[in-house]
């Protein structure tokens, strides 16, 4: 482990990739282009022989795909992890993705009953129990209700990296920290919904109703229900993909994705939490005394590096750009630190702002690599003040049984050869 | 023409929206599905018989696809427009889209000569001209160079709307407004890649040539180069799509779409515009007097109603959103209004925030409709005091000579029976 690898100033760093590209992997190519192709000569105008190309015109994709050299550019699951499909997981490949939108196509999925296929027309949201007057909504009549609004939100799934709590498990952040998406949802404050009905003086807890098979349900406080959530029928500016809920699923701020109840059918508003199956056999936090953390709703500040990450080793010496992501459940993401030396140092990387609450951040550190092994790590401080906790002061606090909410710092292992490697610092 | 329509209070539309439900054309569905399904008791926590879908599970689609009952949401051309599907245009479906982001798989198409269909790993960015060190980049290289970010702009087509010049031609606003999209760009800003080859004293001008069989090439002044141009290579997080330039195209934030040159692979540096043929051939405005305007690069403050509109009529009297876009080629979007009387009456429309600089805006006006015929236009104010023109005056200036550059006010004439139609005020 050495510590000379160094940040450069940006000025540096640009000096330095320009005189390294031509001795390293990738600069080969890149001379050999100089040669053949490219002819870096200012009097250039004629048509080149890469002008070859003549691809489908504008009738060939009503509806776009991704190029065929993105073909890996996928949601992966982990077959092992859940009995069938009907109940299992994949995950997003965020080492993969830029910026701070989760495209619809990789948003990973996670059900308890299958993907639920719902015609909009037949749909209906029903607002019953301690209320006024119980509402049943067509989505029409969602779509035409006062108050529509966009906003952008991540979703993260409290296992995310469940499975790293007894230590590294999964080579690569595809399945380590790849139960998230964040995306941009379109529909109505809860609340407009809930203040139409008219919750009774006792209503104090809301059960959102999924659709699905599972008819998964979760009850949310009701300071939450009218704070922040949405009814969305909408993400990233078309409908709701079938496996995000279609045609309507609830949006619940910064807490676990669980609680965003999908193929959204019913808001019933009580007196006081429901225990329901999928609330209590699930989504509580086994310490070591044997008792259970109930209740367990936000996610807390987490940050991760997705490049480079096993799937994304280090492939080119002199500048490359480190990039991942941190976000939290309880505010805006303040800074994010990056240490190459397995959390002996560390340097503030630079946040591609803005910094949108509860939303993903995207940070970026521009580092020079020399071909020395690094222990890449980062950690996010949130709005808050609070700090991202390493994966051993978490462990100390709730024991070996947990599943949920491992917001550890992350470590790779980037070997000499640029491989990169899913370890655990003591 | 009755301007006895009022847009009522927000809690009004609420009251009103409730009980006119049952009397309208969704209201009756509705009082049905009260009465069949949705059993509107307080008591209800049984399975519903709703409850029988049951899809497929997760590894059905490791790049997931829109719903089957959103097969509508396609992107569409006008056969008779251009000669072949290589040199042709389709349209966004903007009626059908929520929020400010553009799904990839639906921003339109307009190509000169067909879609490039470029391996990345062959492809290479040249600088050239009058810089002090030519220079060619990998795709791998642009990722490691320093300075990596990325920001969401619009980008229109200068001739979207352009058939309206002579009156109202084209019945749908996805075929009068759909030359655009606003996707969220990731990339490096042309600077840096400028300073990095060195932009001689007499370097004025940069021409941007694409790798497709038309080598599109356009001219851009360096003061727009240096101030805020992107070399690009993902869109929404993800690659960008064959369609759009894979893998690299230049973003000119505010510009006209056909700079944004795609596939990009060649910036030389100049000290004059190259008047290439697809910057006379096109992209000048012939005045009445035979004149022509040249290098009309920005895109004027503009804004459109989508919903409704041809292609999304009224369908229900009572509370309606009406919802539209907004975007200024120079700032932000300070206000939009909204007549629905034809340009006598204006109302601010509530704009759903945040107002980006260059990028597209929602805007909404909650209404309530008795069923009266309606004319429906918006009007743009953006950062700089700039209002929206009429299309009238306009044409005062411009003449009827004009393809691009029409953002003048659009006029949709709702009917009562809820149909609505492309029409002219005069």
């Amino acid at each position: 482990m050495s510590d000379q690898s160094t940040a450069l100033s940006r000025r540096g760093v640009l000096r330095a990739g320009l005189a390294g590209a031509a001795t390293a992997a990738g600069g080969a190519a890149l001379a050999q282009a100089v040669a053949s192709n490219a002819k870096p000569d200012p009097a250039i105008t004629e048509v080149q022989d890469w002008n070859r190309y003549l691809g489908p015109g504008v009738e060939a994709a009503p509806y776009g795909k991704p190029s065929k050299y993105e073909k890996d550019v996928i949601r992966r699951n982990v077959p092992w992890l859940t009995a069938g499909t009907e109940s299992s997981i994949n995950f997003t490949p965020i080492h993969e993705l830029e910026g701070i939108i989760t495209p619809n196509g990789v948003c990973f999925e996670r059900h308890h009953g299958g993907v639920a296929e719902v015609d909009p027309a037949q749909h209906r949201l029903m607002i019953n129990g301690l209320v006024d007057k119980p509402l049943v909504f067509t989505m029409e009549d969602l779509k035409r209700f006062p108050g529509r609004f966009s906003k952008p939100y991540f979703l993260e799934c409290a296992a995310n990296g469940g499975m790293e709590w007894k230590g590294a498990q999964l080579n690569g952040v595809q399945f380590t920290h790849g139960m998230i998406h964040n995306v941009w949802y379109t529909g109505l404050p809860l609340s407009a919904l809930l203040n139409e009905a008219g919750v009774k003086a006792r209503g104090k807890w809301v059960l959102a109703e999924g659709a699905d098979s599972a008819a998964m349900t979760r009850s949310i406080p009701m300071q939450k229900a009218l704070d922040d959530c949405m009814v969305a029928w909408a993400m990233n500016g078309e409908a709701l993909r079938a496996e995000q809920g279609y045609p309507l699923r609830l949006v619940v701020p910064g807490w676990e994705g669980n609680m965003w109840v999908k193929w959204l059918r019913r808001l019933e508003v009580g007196d006081e939490p429901w225990a329901q199956r999928e609330e209590t056999s699930k989504y509580t936090d086994l310490l070591a005394d044997g008792k259970a953390r109930r209740h367990t709703w936000v996610m807390d500040a987490k940050s991760v590096v997705t490049n480079p990450s096993p799937q994304k080793p280090l492939k080119h010496k002199g500048p490359n750009v480190l990039s991942g992501l941190a976000w939290s459940g309880r505010g805006s993401i303040r800074r994010v630190d990056v240490s190459i030396d397995g959390g002996k140092n560390w340097r503030q990387a630079r946040i591609d702002g803005p910094a949108l609450p509860l939303c993903l951040t995207r940070f970026y550190l521009d580092i020079d690599w020399n071909g020395q092994e690094l222990m890449v790590q980062s950690r996010a401080t949130d709005s808050t003040g609070y700090v991202q906790p390493t994966k051993d002061a978490l462990r100390k606090v709730r024991g070996l049984n947990s599943i949920y909410h491992n917001n550890g710092i992350q470590t790779w292992l980037v070997h000499a050869n640029g491989e990169t490697e899913n370890v655990e610092v003591s």
